[in-house]
């Protein structure tokens, strides 16, 4: 009676839905303080003041008809001009406001490249860890997600895997920097490498290999650290970007496409995109949100809270002897397990209410991850926790 | 390099926005009290005051963490709530919270709904004249939509045609009532007539055919007329919603998916439409829009306007000899075409700067569209012009 495979994507829960859900649970019965819940990646620093203001001024300002009308299919010319004019700035690459097509946040962005660019089961390449929902992405719109190895235990790119794994078929490698789950940022050594790589075998197989950059962790960078705008390192670079994050929005579904110029025949792959989106039930972005983009552009989150965490949780964490690699991007740890079975040491943390995520899903089973988008106080209380079950263990 | 079909639906214009943005280009020419568009659905009438005042009062009195951030893909409880509620108070059927989903607007669930229930080439009616782009949201998705010719002059329903078309295959009839783009409402006696067909056929193939009853104007309704809320008549009915027009909100993209439990198997038939969204990249619908309809779920839009329109257009076009069935919900009107091509009419009509479309692609060739959501003035210019034509015919 219906479709098998729609069933058990939406009876199948992702396992840090069912673990934040258990969290809640939990609390009820032990109290809230003593969960340590460090499943979900939801920003616990609040969108910046103009972001608020702009979308009062704007409901309170503007005529309701104008500023609840439809837009173009690719968004408001306003809007896409700002995003395009913050860019160029930036990253010193121009960027047009016919480079951006407007979206519902980066999971719908993300499949209509992947639809774009499917020529009937194509093979997009994930390099380990990576966000589980590519697999669904691709695999239920006819393509198949082929998974690089990770590089253990630093996270750059195992190349020896990477190269094996680039055929014919293969349309695309997905690029998450900085990652989820590992904080980790690639290189300019590790994107110039990947860059050299994949013109070399575009070469060989006659056809471009894209790079698909996944970047809604684009602005939460640590250290003074770089994290290179990959279109000015290989040409064939589609952006797919989300102001979940950037601007502490995850739920107002808000972000976009970038195809620039660079890209190989840019203008043939930007309507194969907007033919991808229509065909997922895309009519336009949320019209007030591209609005507030429009005024909120350059706007930057103050990311110190996360930076906080970051340093307590990884100066506290290895100096017990966990094994972790810094992170200098995103809001996320990704930690080896005592033992090397993270399942397994989920499943003893889960008992003493530390919640973290076994990394299975992610493709390295031997980690669990956890978010540094949580509060201070709850960190300090957990420590003691996470002390105890690496001596148990 | 990139899909065909994708690049197909990306390249290829809808005639309704390319006589839009025609209809643009030609003002900045002749000026704009010259040009009579009828040619764009959007609404003309302002959100209810108490919609804007939510949207503000949401933003100014919430924690920015709770207000933005993510819901469950479902929709958050306390909307899912109010929309159950005020459909159960409405219409007398029993609809709970959990039976709603939360969506980007209509055209996603539509997907969703069709990719639930998509066994692989399965098939979907449309019944003429039809929106046109059930199309691409059937066939981009690996379904098949059969269109059941026009029940001309009254569009009601061909029943010869309808049955004909039903087959072993056949998932769902769509229905859109009150209809894009004829303004008319299926009676209750059509209705219950539909319901005993697709009764006995499902008995007959021994699996249930739904209706989707794809339901955007179901609040525009004029005359005191009824327009049946279609699971009361035929339990195997699964709703499609959209605030756009109900709240004038098109840009907001905010609708729902509602599966009553009268629905064979419903938590199943939900379960595969969350996966059906999931598949699309729903994550939520918007966070803030989400709030305010759970405020305004009971608000509605005061259609004066469109009436008075209507009762304007309807009687000067019938007074010169246009032949018309009398619209009594939407805000359109579906006109037969003086000599039978409604293609070569909207040509000469377009000569004249009036912007009218088509009905090849709703499936009736020989009729063409006008919008009644446009501006008393522009009716009053446009008379002549309509009169005019019809002498020269």
């Amino acid at each position: 009676m219906v479709n098998q495979n729609m069933l058990k994507l939406g009876t199948n829960r992702s396992c840090i839905r069912e673990l934040f859900e258990y969290g809640l649970r939990q609390a009820a019965i032990v109290g809230k303080e003593n969960v340590f819940d460090y499943s979900i990646g939801n920003p616990s620093i609040p969108a910046p003041p103009e972001v608020n203001e702009s979308f009062v001024d704007i409901i309170r300002n503007t005529d309701s008809l104008a500023v609840h009308g439809y837009t173009p299919a690719p968004g408001m010319p306003a809007a896409r001009d700002a995003v395009a004019a913050e860019l160029t700035e930036r990253f010193g690459l121009p960027i047009r406001g016919a480079n951006i097509f407007f979206t519902c946040g980066a999971a719908p962005a993300l499949i209509a490249v992947m639809r774009a660019l499917n020529l009937g089961e194509s093979e997009f390449i994930a390099i380990a860890p990576f966000f589980p929902e590519y697999r669904p992405f691709a695999e239920s719109n006819g393509a198949k997600l082929v998974v690089v190895p990770a590089d253990v235990p630093n996270f750059q790119i195992n190349w020896t895997a990477l190269e094996a794994s680039i055929n014919a078929r293969t349309q695309a490698v997905i690029v998450n920097s900085p990652n989820n789950p590992s904080g980790v940022i690639y290189t300019r050594e590790t994107l110039e490498r990947l860059a050299a790589l994949l013109k070399r075998k575009g070469e060989e197989l006659g056809h471009p290999i894209f790079i698909i950059a996944d970047e809604p962790y684009r602005e939460l960078v640590y250290d003074g650290e770089e994290a290179p705008f990959i279109p000015t390192i290989y040409p064939n670079t589609i952006v797919c970007y989300s102001y979940s994050k950037s601007l502490s929005l995850p739920g107002e579904r808000i972000g976009y496409i970038c195809v620039p110029d660079c890209v190989d025949d840019s203008a043939t792959v930007f309507a194969a995109i907007a033919g991808g989106a229509r065909a997922s039930g895309h009519v336009c972005a949320p019209a007030l949100q591209q609005r507030v983009v429009a005024r909120c552009a350059a706007s930057r989150p103050n990311i110190r809270a996360y930076d906080e965490n970051r340093a307590v949780l990884y100066e506290a964490l290895t100096s017990y002897g966990y094994d972790c690699v810094k992170p200098n991007g995103a809001f996320y740890m990704f930690i080896k397990a005592p033992g090397g079975d993270a399942q397994a040491f989920s499943e003893k943390a889960k008992e003493k209410n530390l919640l973290i995520v076994p990394g299975g899903d992610f493709g390295v089973p031997e980690y669990f991850r956890i978010c540094t988008c949580v509060s201070p106080e709850m960190i300090q209380r957990s420590l003691p926790v996470f002390k105890a079950l690496l001596e148990e263990a």
